[in-house]
């Protein structure tokens, strides 16, 4: 799991690979192409959502590259295709948006040019990296804004698949949360990583005739992990608990957490707890099923931490951002696929972002990649497509994780005023087509 | 990904290894305790789940080692805990039920036992595996019973996580889908894998003034890939594409794939079309946003075959099942959590489900693990809880994943007849507990 370089080759789905047959085939395979990547609509009526995986996208494309047991596993392909996979190496160009942009339906996310053998078998792996972590970070900030400025620790590993659960971390990272829960993202990311206790400490230390022993528990977890720790204080009763956490730490006591409960009406009564017996620094972590209504909910409370686990990895009800990656241009010719229902605008585009002289957004304009930008007035603009491959080399200098979670707090002020709001609408910024 | 050793040790929440230390300390960490995986509720107001995911728990406690690489990661651990870790290789016992078994509310779906600190630090690799792959099994199982025997094809890599993706390829096997789109689950399980085209491929076949050429690309696919092949017709016209379809192969033309619009009108339309072209013998094969529900309102219409994606992937509404893994003895003493909200049962745990003679499920009865099998009268009984593993070992003669998969088939069948109905109710069996 700590490998720097893991084939991700297989990480595909078999038509691709029949495709390239075919194409090869009948000579199509080298025609050029551009596949873009975006999404129809904002999952669950949200507002926004936020570009995430970008990075891990990259990677993925550089480590997409054969070995021989992988090439052996591919029986139903001929010779010719073998060979095409066994010297496989992408060498097109990639555009997008940066890790970390806001995005709305129809915004360009990603573009990918280069022959369609070279681009055709990237879908899946490109998809499934930003379809999962756009998904969290979208969730996650929502969160972050809800929690108004409080640390959020990410402890929901537990809840989805054990190596999503390490870009869960990373999206919620990149969206503002404070730390994580899970090792392998911490080592992996360099993420900051977290932690309390769980029940099974303080049930641990309990009598030989099975009677509980809450300051013992709490005795060896500061003795190990000083003072500054936090406690878990809802095993058997919260008021009990915290008193002994006191009585066992002292006034200076890091934090407690609640992980039960109403935790607002027990946030309220522990603090006031906390405060009688001097305690005025000792921090209120909760936990317990929140999401970003929950999270919102405790805004008056004198909550200090919150832990989030099983909403924010599941996208909080929107487990996938729902984007899709289709072919848009075939040597220079739009294309786009004309069935009633789904509806998409061909040609390979870039985009910019207006904003009044105040700062605030007002839309988005999508435009021919390659072509001059289209005129906006008297309203300033960004351009939102920036350069990520060239000839199939990463570009030098894109954004750290730091970086891209620094430019997405900006961003995030810059949406008009009723974008932050938790409730269904519409988006919140439109896509507007110029020339394509 | 194919390596058959990847280290899981990192799959894990700090909060597991600042626990370890205070326990090393304190000497806790050597006290005997028993763990047990259960779900409080199952999610949706669903009426059973499936198990899945325990051969690759086995695997993850397996390869739960220590690299140097990765203990140099886990700077804010002790000497002493950074060798106990160093030398850590689980030692213990697990018990439970057998993959492809249902379960229940409280049914004690695996019992980890040994030290504290062996077993406190498997919680988040191994929930992450149960919680993951038990949501997708459990609404794949869903979707399998819906078809009614019709074939159903996993295409929702792209939209999970990569490695996700992969799991719950394997998990839909379990629950009885035919086959899966992704390469490295079936290169990793040995599962079927199937495919059909993307619009990308007629699209590609666009002449150079821009207009389609679908009749190219069926052609291209046709010979390289044969009769048998599945044509994609909705990427223009649907009328259109099927005449082209039939034009281009021939009446023996394997099938088509119809991925947007109205299925059912659109499978019956095509269906009469075949039929007058006379391609009696071609298959529909549906795809778009399928869930368990939209499958059961196809049954009455002419479709062979199924494509499902996201909502397989995304457990149909619930991506996690919502699993814990709680401390239920220590040192022989049972315990449990006292909080208001939370109730378990202490005590390690064994379990049986009793039948009537037909073989219709009646409920489960828990029991202590060790202790003798309760009296189940005039009922017949079936054992749910095997031996996993043996001091650190793997019991062999585990069942294979087609076993597993043959099992589930098996024991849906003795659900009552309302435990198969898609519709929100009770858990059809409960489980009652003896003796804890």
């Amino acid at each position: 799991m700590t490998d720097t370089y893991t084939s991700t080759a297989l990480l595909t789905d078999k038509y691709e690979l029949t495709m390239l047959q075919a194409s090869l085939a009948d000579g199509s395979a080298h025609r050029q192409c551009a596949f873009e990547v975006f999404g129809r609509r904002l999952p669950n009526e949200r507002r926004y959502g936020v570009v995430a995986g970008t990075a891990r996208v990259l990677e993925a494309v550089r480590n997409f590259r054969f070995t021989e047991e992988q090439l052996a596993s591919l029986d139903f392909l001929d010779e010719h295709t073998l060979d095409y996979l066994r010297n496989y190496k992408f060498t097109g160009q990639i555009d997008g948006y940066r890790e970390g942009e806001l995005y709305f339906p129809a915004s360009p996310i990603l573009v990918v040019r280069g022959t369609f053998a070279e681009c055709v078998i990237l879908e899946t792996v490109i998809l499934s990296i930003l379809n999962s972590d756009s998904a969290i970070a979208s969730a996650a900030t929502r969160m972050v804004t809800a929690a108004g400025g409080r640390p959020i620790i990410e402890m929901g590993s537990r809840r989805t698949n054990e190596e999503a659960a390490v870009s869960a971390a990373r999206a919620t990272y990149l969206a503002g949360f404070s730390a994580t829960s899970n090792l392998e993202a911490a080592a992996r990311y360099k993420i900051p990583a977290s932690g309390t206790a769980a029940h099974a400490w303080t049930l641990l230390h309990t009598n030989p005739d099975g009677t509980p022993n809450e300051a013992a528990a709490f005795k060896a977890q500061i003795d190990t992990l000083g003072i500054d720790t936090v406690l878990l204080v809802d095993t058997y009763d919260i008021t009990e608990g915290v008193n002994t956490a006191i009585e066992v730490a002292g006034p200076e006591l890091g934090g407690v957490r609640i992980d039960s409960g109403d935790l607002g009406v027990l946030a309220r009564q522990v603090r006031q707890q906390l405060d009688s017996l001097g305690a005025h620094n000792t921090n209120i972590v909760v936990s317990s099923d929140l999401d970003e209504f929950a999270i919102a909910a405790l805004r008056a409370e004198p909550v200090d931490v919150y832990g989030v686990g099983t909403s924010v990895v599941t996208g909080s009800g929107a487990p996938t951002a729902g984007l899709v990656y289709k072919m848009v241009e075939v040597d220079g010719v739009p294309v786009a696929k004309r069935s009633r229902d789904k509806h998409s605008h061909g040609g390979a585009k870039a985009a910019i972002r207006t904003c009044r002289r105040s700062g605030t957004a007002v839309e988005e304009i999508a435009y021919p990649l390659g072509s001059e930008k289209p005129e906006v007035g008297n309203l300033k603009h960004r351009e939102l497509t920036v350069p990520l491959m060239r000839d199939g080399e990463v570009v030098e200098g894109l954004p750290t994780l730091e970086e891209s979670r620094a430019h997405l707090a900006k961003v995030l002020v810059t949406l008009p005023w009723e974008g932050l709001a938790l409730s269904k609408d519409e988006p919140v910024i439109s896509v507007r087509f110029h020339g394509v």
